[in-house]
């Protein structure tokens, strides 16, 4: 249950502070040119910021040790992996038998009758190392059909892209928050400086926009593209919620409203369906957003609950994101562009 | 890609106006109980109404075909048929070759170079009623551990069950809205007529709970708990969104109050996160929402693209729900069914 | 775990007494001209023989209940069922609580925990001519690529094809033992009525031979297409054993003899390793064998085990081949169509 | 494709002289002990042997990077790899554009349009070692319910274990051919010496047996025990045959003699059936053989063909086995064991 996608598959191992964090990557078509820099930075993209991040200080060296010679792709198994350097297992040490608010400490301690404690282990966000690196792996491949995928930061609290923002993509990688908005950036930034300063954290919501796809990818019934791309972010470590096109908008108008009307070249006025219709693209631009939990490890005295099932008060210490926020915009790309090359190879089964 | 589970698994075929829908499930365990009354009135609870329903009239007589013997399951494939009676595929000569707006008859035909265009052929929510009988076996398996799944109407186009009402489960059936609430379901059902007399449609939300999950479901990393229940839910036909325990709220929060509070029993006091940390059942109730689109047959004049890509004026005939929110109701328990019981199944593998 | 392939899916569903069998087959490409004749003729060729044949009579009438539309399939899942018309249930009532020597009654019995006893429930095999249904579509999928297969029955009992027979496939169907040479079959004819005579039953071997096969079919390491096909073959009943090319006579030869000669023109001198090499075709034809046993019920007095784990003596009534190999030719066809068509459609995401 | 199993899954990458070869447990249980010895000492068995062996030094030095803390299985994808050290890549600069006969050199050429030529790339046996590496954790899993697999070598050429021997498993290290009976071992010591100073090959069949196996395990139709079995022998490398129980002899048998009698106790008089009836384990043992075909690789001059079409004679370099049998007695016990561990799994889902 740790592989993602059905053609294209991408296996993911590792605890956050265990020897390393690594994937294969499988049903990798040959053929495809290995671009080395999208990979260093989507990974780089991914690392604690100055503003949000946890302070955790890791490379993240991708080591490649199969699937990939002279510059292609074999198509055999890609195996990766990038070794845990600036794990501080210690801060762990007096959370081995007590449950965090708001973590999954508990539930994993319930369902496998043992744990490693150390930094969240499995459950740390540091797995999303490996999805970022498998979503590069499919980049390169959707880049074969010009596909594009670009995630940018929504909102973060209360504060959110006006409407009436002009949306560039990919966003500057200068603006700390992913907002792609100087003034909204700003803001955001205001906020999740207050935030750490008041030692808690603060949630927020990722949009994503995918182009290129063509008409035909993604499997009606229970594997709607839709569905599969729910399936996908709701799989990332602190989502909340998913919607796509209107989402939950939608469900507040009238049909005659939502039916988006046809224009002559096979397009629609208003793309609101968000690209997908009974969960096979349109042809249209693909969007959709996921909603994001605040962070629940802050540094403000809370109680914890103990194996022993009593309440401990402490102040947990450790290096945390205030918002996962801007670190999750390279997850969510990575997970779409996953999903959608899955989907690209499924499409070529449609037909005889 | 027309299976749902991984080890309790439904497959399903058919298409609207073909002689029959069916399905097949495997994975289920021999030994269970079979509660033919609890399967029929899922399928009926499915069946168009009298405000909101499309007018077709399907008696949707299952008849099982095997896997069952002496009133037990045999533990071997559990296969069954429901047959069409009612088609009217007269009223779909004329859109052979137009694509109606909102509908997925343009992205079936570029998929897949042809398609069954009678009553939306593969794309109809008739194929719904596979997923209820499926879920009906589901609830029979969860039964057995006392895992209870309800849904219900959370809110139709402006009209909401208000945060204050009492909601009691499951929702009393002579309720037309299925809104666990009179006074909001006489508004709804007053809504649903105004809304059928101007030709249009409606969308809505459906929320649902499952209680009695123990403390254990869901795998990490990609088939979180929540990720899994998105996925089923985004399967459904014309879901936009989904969102778990705060949902879409989480992102506006700190987490200083997401944390929820640990109670000495080892529960939270609010449940916020909706009965799933880290991907993996709580043991608290788990609640979440769907949110549904319009549907898009409505009987005012519309463009219709042709295959010929011109376009089209014509009132579109044909018998229509005004709202699809009464009827996934059911749907949505269906898939949530399964979506559990799988993880229940699973879940026997978590330790040695 | 009743569903056979990959990306095409065969499942199946369905006791030897119960309603029907059925299937469904997921995955099948639109656009495919769907053959009713070859079909009928298929499941024809599986029915019981005058000679070896049970004397079970079904008309194995098969009604295709969705995934085809004027002629051609849609690309969705083709459903079917064959109702069981000819059961005699009755003869199996002594048999409710005993277990029939070299049958799966125990096996079934301890796994489940209780079982449909009347006619074998789900391990007769009748459940094949779902698999020849299943393979008839598949081959009508191969056919668009001109690949063939033919089996035919290599030995029963001792008596063999002789090595200098030439043949000629398909087998003339009017050749009772499916044994492509009319002095074999004749052998092989008395052999079986000797058989019947002795309230006896014989085993035997088929052949099985696919031309056309392009270069490049079958996933190397786990899922060679060699590994496929022995997963398929070992999985209809009464299988016991599979060999490609030479199969265990290689395992007595020698590197310098087994390492067949290449000709300039990229084919070998004599395809001694059957068309697959390090588990992908290599465009030569496939051939391959499968051993069955006899088939277990026979008139004989036998100890039958009882649930009260004590011996009982009898003659079992009920009506038997007295070899399953002329029937079994269709099926090992069937399996191998279906192996190879998932095979087809796998192969197009090899390459960018 | 590139991995192994349903519940329990082992993933494999990696390239014969390629930066490593790796792999991915995944659905291990949590709380297994670990047993580190267990694991070194399969690897070892595997390695080059003094007489057969091919000469490559590798220590296969096994890193577990994830999934085992504090000496127990986490539940968590237990993540791996062994890297390639003594890889001799200038013995096959020459062999780029050539495909040597008996190889996979143009299948794989064919196929993915590229291929790793150095020591055979990912179609070399050096990719067992993860398969062995992964069995050794399905043995410490099966260890928890007393099951044991002890594979060992029947027959190199014609030199077989003679009926009448008693095998005394699992089989003494120091006999080079891992044929449990001295006087056979010597013959085979010497038949592997003369045949590697004729610069030839040999093939050979290996034997399986695994004990303790309750009854109930393996899932009757298509993912029958015996099946998949098959499917994972035929899966190993120059594996041309499999058969279970009687096997190919099976098919020269009667009923009367092939139905083996009940004794009181359930079990029967001689496991004709080798442990498997109906596709599910009987509780006794179970049995079987693989046959494998000579190692293509031969010091002797042979014509090769070339990307260009022309036969080019020559000697090929490089370190290889005489014969693979002694080496494979590893693989079969890691890919049964492997195969087993996936159906005690399975089982649990059998009865509610």
């Amino acid at each position: 249950m740790n592989t993602f996608g059905r053609i294209l598959r991408l296996g993911s191992f590792g605890e956050s502070h265990g020897e390393a964090l690594g994937g294969m990557i499988d049903g990798f078509p040959a053929g495809v040119p290995i671009d080395m820099e999208l990979l260093r930075s989507d990974l780089r993209n991914r690392r604690p910021g100055q503003v949000s991040g946890s302070g955790r200080q890791e490379s993240d060296q991708i080591e490649i040790l199969s699937g990939v010679y002279q510059g292609k792709s074999l198509g055999t198994p890609i195996g990766f992996i990038i070794r845990n350097q600036d794990a501080h297992s210690a801060d762990y040490a007096e959370l081995e038998h007590l449950f965090r608010p708001g973590h999954a400490d508990d539930t994993y301690h319930h369902k496998y009758g043992l744990r490693d404690a150390r930094g969240g282990g499995r459950a740390s966000a540091r797995e999303t190392a490996v999805r970022v690196a498998g979503g590069a792996f499919a980049k390169m491949l959707l880049r074969t059909q010009n596909v594009q995928v670009h995630a940018y930061t929504q909102s973060i609290g209360n504060i959110a892209l006006p409407d009436s923002a002009e949306v560039n993509l990919p966003v500057d990688s200068a603006l700390v928050s992913r907002c792609p908005h100087e003034a909204t950036d700003s803001a955001m930034r205001k906020l999740l400086e207050e935030t750490r300063r008041k030692k808690d954290s603060v949630g927020g919501v990722v949009a994503c926009v995918a182009t290129g796809v063509p008409i035909g990818w993604g499997e009606p019934v229970y594997d709607k593209l839709s569905a599969r791309l729910a399936y996908a972010m709701m799989g990332i470590n602190a989502a909340r919620g998913f919607e796509i096109g209107c989402g939950f908008e939608a469900s507040r108008m009238n049909g005659s409203r939502h039916n988006d009307t046809w224009l002559a070249n096979g397009k629609t006025q208003e793309d609101l369906c968000g690209g997908v219709r009974g969960g096979i693209s349109t042809g249209e631009p693909l969007y959709f957003r996921v909603a994001f939990k605040p962070v629940p490890s802050i540094a403000q005295p809370q109680d914890l609950l103990g194996e022993d099932g009593q309440l401990h008060r402490m102040e947990i210490s450790g290096r945390h994101d205030v918002c996962c926020v801007p670190r999750a915009v390279s997850v969510v790309e990575a997970m779409t562009a996953l999903c959608l090359a899955d989907f690209m190879l499924l499409a070529r089964s449609s037909r005889i």
